[in-house]
């Protein structure tokens, strides 16, 4: 019998990946492609069948024995609905299992897009071996995903592991979910934009300005550049950031006493200016054992996180794993 | 075969309370007396034992199956050894499960009391039933615990729980856990002593001066009375309390998505004066399935709670529920 292997689909606002896994969590092949949202939900769930087809004819040899599928939203896990989601305004109350179910000759696994980065992370990342954890993914917003006792914590309705929407600062920025001064608010990479806009006044902020060309051109990639390269300003606007994911990782250890925390995302690229930091405020604001016990490590998978997350997914639905 | 029963003890830093408690989670039998901490180790343990024996002596007819001991202070739940405890000070690194064991005939389990106040809850309390919640305890200071399909989360450590030590306002009052504006500084007892205290040169706060023969007469339950009669420097008070536990709540819920809080300790009498308005800011800052999902109650097993907890730890313990 030849070996098997699964497809991992990480759907995103902006792309859409499709990759070939195996059931060691090794990368068979991969593609990558716009998910051009604004084009409507039928164009891009043709997309999707369309990337597994090709990617299912770039694997000879092995037997495709089910697929996985990321969503940036939350999913009700037994039936695969999607029940919010900021990204995919137009796929609430869609079910999107049954409409690519249909179309599939495979079994397919729905899950949120940082649970799955988080499972994918468990398997063969940063958290591998270990079974309780919390993963952080810093992009746009703020994601995560909390596994305990070795399984993904979903909670009753699927919502659990919104670390991105703990208050940080009561009185803090508007955030779309309805609240204030979420975490989200300020360890994020648009965070650090408007941070950096806020501060555009500051004499400090002159280097960075010109460098992206006025307020407009402003960038999380520039301003990492920037404070690499030594400018206070962007430093310090790392330091802003780290200090508020400290108190953000230290009120999840204090509830969740876990092994290790990881943090991923785009802005985890960027982890060499700001996680040291974030662990020493975690440390004055958590309690001792379980503080200094945790460890707080980038992910390790990086771009290809989400499609070996989504694989784990089917792996683990289907049994393989 | 007579009927099984089981004793629970509930150590606090002021009170001792130890109870019979029938398998169906009835209190047959109970007594308190001070715990007297600073009169030493050997005779609060020589205490526990004599009320333990008196205990006894009182049930007639069931056979005693084994005991259950509540600790104000963090527990290795695998030996017994108290790791941290500020209302315990001489108990660190003590093995209190081995001390009492070698003196009792009968299996002896230990657990943190918040942990346990939420088992008993869980059990015959406001959460009976209910397979995921989160029971907070607002006394002196704030103590949770956490209940994830039925079982206590207790973490790696056995620190899991400490809802009291997320911080809720990021520059606040310092705590005693080495952290700042910890949920613990704003919606414990000390807590409204201390607000009510910061306001005392605001006109408003006369009336309650007068009733407390001034600052130093200040008192949780004063501060109610007068709440009650229709006090608005009280009333603010209660009012600033339940919009940073609405925050706390909020984020518990977005972490976790549970069923059901749980709210319980001394202050939870003065419920009905912060309870709804804590649930108003929670649903503000918490999504809004889970927000509106989760029921927030008072405990029910009131005075009770500690030592029909510490019965329930024993009687799982040995297996008879």
């Amino acid at each position: 019998m030849p070996l098997q292997y699964v497809i991992g689909v990480d759907l995103g606002g902006t792309n859409l990946k499709v990759g070939a896994v195996s059931t060691k969590g090794e990368v068979l092949s991969s593609a990558e492609m716009p998910s051009d949202v604004k084009d409507g939900r039928p164009a891009l769930l043709k997309k999707i069948l369309n990337a597994i087809e090709e990617t299912r004819h770039k694997i000879k040899g092995k037997r495709l024995s089910g697929i996985g599928l990321g969503v940036p939203g939350i999913i009700a896990p037994e039936t695969g609905t999607v029940i919010q989601s900021p990204n995919l305004t137009g796929w609430v109350n869609f079910n999107i299992k049954n409409a690519l179910a249909d179309k599939l000759a495979w079994p397919l696994y729905i899950e949120n897009d940082a649970n799955a980065f988080a499972l994918g992370e468990g398997w063969v990342g940063a958290a591998a071996g270990i079974r309780n954890f919390c993963c952080l993914t810093l992009g746009t917003g703020v994601g995560g995903g909390i596994v305990l006792n070795g399984n993904l914590w979903h909670g009753v309705d699927g919502y659990a592991g919104e670390v991105g929407h703990v208050v940080v600062e009561p009185d803090g920025v508007p955030c779309a979910c309805g609240s204030w001064g979420c975490l989200e608010r300020y360890v994020s990479a648009s965070a650090l934009v408007r941070m950096a806009r806020e501060g555009k006044d500051d004499k400090s902020a002159a280097p960075l300005l010109k460098s992206c060309g006025g307020v407009d051109g402003l960038s999380a990639k520039a301003i990492a550049e920037l404070a690499r390269q030594g400018d206070l300003f962007c430093i310090g606007l790392f330091m802003r950031l780290a200090r508020y994911l400290g108190i953000g990782m230290a009120g999840v250890i204090n509830l969740l006493n876990i092994e290790m925390l990881v943090i991923g995302g785009g802005l985890s690229k960027a982890s060499d200016l700001f996680l040291a930091s974030a662990r020493e405020e975690m440390l004055k604001r958590s309690f001792k054992v379980p503080g200094h016990g945790v460890k707080v490590v980038p992910a390790k998978l990086g771009d290809n996180g989400g499609i070996i997350g989504a694989a784990y997914v089917a792996l683990k639905g289907i049994g393989a794993i």
